[in-house]
């Protein structure tokens, strides 16, 4: 089937040009679709994904309370002033305690309301088969194809699902806010991995460039032992509020951007993960409704799931076995 | 296979009979080992799980800052005193920005630190393939055939991987903190759904009894569209610090255990689908590690990968055939 095109229904093939032609009814249509976990919508998701690769994804991540969404209004700002064409994906965490705090954020950018060319989505997932990490992969699939120059996708970092989802974007924003040690904490967890541009927000708030100094710091003496080739995070200092330090801001993300032009292997590799990550994340959705579809079935599966009941299988052996008979249904 | 034992090296049988032997340096030992996702554990976990089905396993969960750790430390007591042997896992959400929380709580339950009847141990998967829950289960099979009465599945909870994690729990305990609403937020986000028991923690503090108050009136609301048999979730005052409310809790979690003994259709209902998660998990994770080696070899797969990056085909359609050709691996 390689480089062969999706056969799509006539109906199917109306709503993909649709979406390229940048209705933004039909692209909020599919989102929604998408989002719960609509089988019927795969064939205009694999369609979509083929005629992608032209936007440019920036992550934004930070702990809640950090100024996020004002920093994230401030980005739009900036894009739109020099012309380009922004979406914004908000990853919504679904927390049981939190839930509902970043689509009350969104409320924040309503002054873009009237910009046809700035578009806003939250993404959750509650309830439906499979992750968040699957529904964000697909939306940022359909924002690609619609040629937006930026896509800014935000989430609230708060577990390993929120990294996860930080790995689509090639340029990753991590904000810090002064107070808190939270400069150590980011480096304990690893955060310096997956960060690229460290914005210190409240810039004003008393602690801001001594945290700025200690980031700096750290990522000093973790470049000592890395290749001298390899990106190293730039630190700015923000004020999203009065918007101080966007320019700076903006400007290291597109430091990042023209590395990775100027190292394709670099784009190519983290493209590859990001793919692997992305097979995996959707293979395991098909193993979900897979399992779910078989063992409400009567017969041998029903036989299966009560050895896993009275304890004379184990579910390690089973998800082998199913790994192996799955290309027999 | 079905209702054959596993086969073992002659080193990893005797491991196995030391963890059954309530061998705890064994069980850290392994515990260890499941969290870096060692291959060779499998064997072991595989033949413990087949052991196992006697502990009473009981969630908590909750926002950060609710008192989890003294609650649970309070709970832990109470069943001490009643001579029950209790094992606690504290998940580690690993999170790039509050990471370490957790198991900075867990130094508070040092005063069982002596009793070798309380095991507590933190679970965290950092860096390694496949994901925290994949690792909690394997730690709660562990426990599980060691055949401690209780055991405390602590999450802090803020995100989906920790609503995944108390599916582990047949009992699960929500704690709820007076101020900021949360109430609400509770329902909103489908946390009844998953709550057995709520526990409005800080009873001292002003608004504790609103807040139980109208929790109790939602629950009231809901339970009318509900079948009068299903379990209608409790809600309990306590007040970690001092005690005050633990007999109420214990008493609370007692009962949604005497209910689920009454109607073991639904304890077999919630054990196949938290089997069906578990096999789904387990079966991701053996997923991820086959595309990571497929993509890794040169040749067909190689050109696969190819393909996804100059767009003639798709992630999706990538996904589908792996499942299809991991038989014939």
């Amino acid at each position: 089937m390689v480089g062969q095109e999706v056969a799509l229904s006539s109906s199917d093939r109306q709503w993909v040009d649709r979406i390229l032609g940048g209705d933004l009814r039909a692209c909020t249509r599919l989102i929604s679709r998408a989002e719960s976990g609509d089988e019927a919508a795969i064939p205009l998701l694999r369609a979509l994904y083929r005629e992608g690769g032209h936007s440019k994804i920036i992550g934004v991540s930070g702990p809640p309370g950090a100024g996020k969404s004002t920093l994230v209004d401030q980005l739009i700002h900036w894009y739109r002033k020099r012309g380009l064409r922004v979406a914004v994906v908000a990853v919504d965490p679904s927390s049981p305690f939190s839930g509902g705090a970043v689509l009350g954020d969104r409320v924040r950018m309503l002054r873009h309301a009237t910009d046809s060319n700035v578009f806003i989505r939250s993404v959750a997932t509650r309830g439906s088969l499979g992750g968040l990490t699957r529904a964000t992969g697909d939306v940022l699939t359909i924002l690609d194809a619609m040629r937006w120059d930026i896509v800014i996708l935000e989430t609230v970092g708060v577990g390993q699902n929120e990294v996860e989802i930080m790995r689509y974007a090639p340029v990753v924003v991590i904000l810090q806010t002064p107070g808190g040690g939270d400069e150590v904490q980011a480096v304990k967890a690893g955060m310096m991995e997956i960060a690229h541009v460290f914005a210190v927000n409240k810039a004003d708030t008393p602690g801001a460039e001594k945290v700025a100094q200690t980031l700096s710091k750290m990522l000093a003496i973790r470049a000592e032992s890395r290749p001298a080739t390899e990106w190293r995070p730039v630190v700015v200092l923000t004020e999203a509020l009065s918007g101080r330090g966007i320019e700076d801001l903006a400007q290291a993300i597109e430091e990042r951007q023209a590395y990775l032009a100027q190292h394709p292997e670099l784009e190519r590799e983290h493209r590859e993960r990001q793919l692997q990550a992305r097979v995996a994340e959707l293979a395991s959705v098909e193993l979900r409704k897979m399992i779910a579809q078989l063992t409400s079935e009567s017969g041998a599966l029903r036989a299966r799931m009560n050895s896993l009941l009275d304890r004379s299988s184990d579910p390690y052996e089973f998800s082998r076995e199913l790994l192996a008979s799955s290309s027999s249904r």
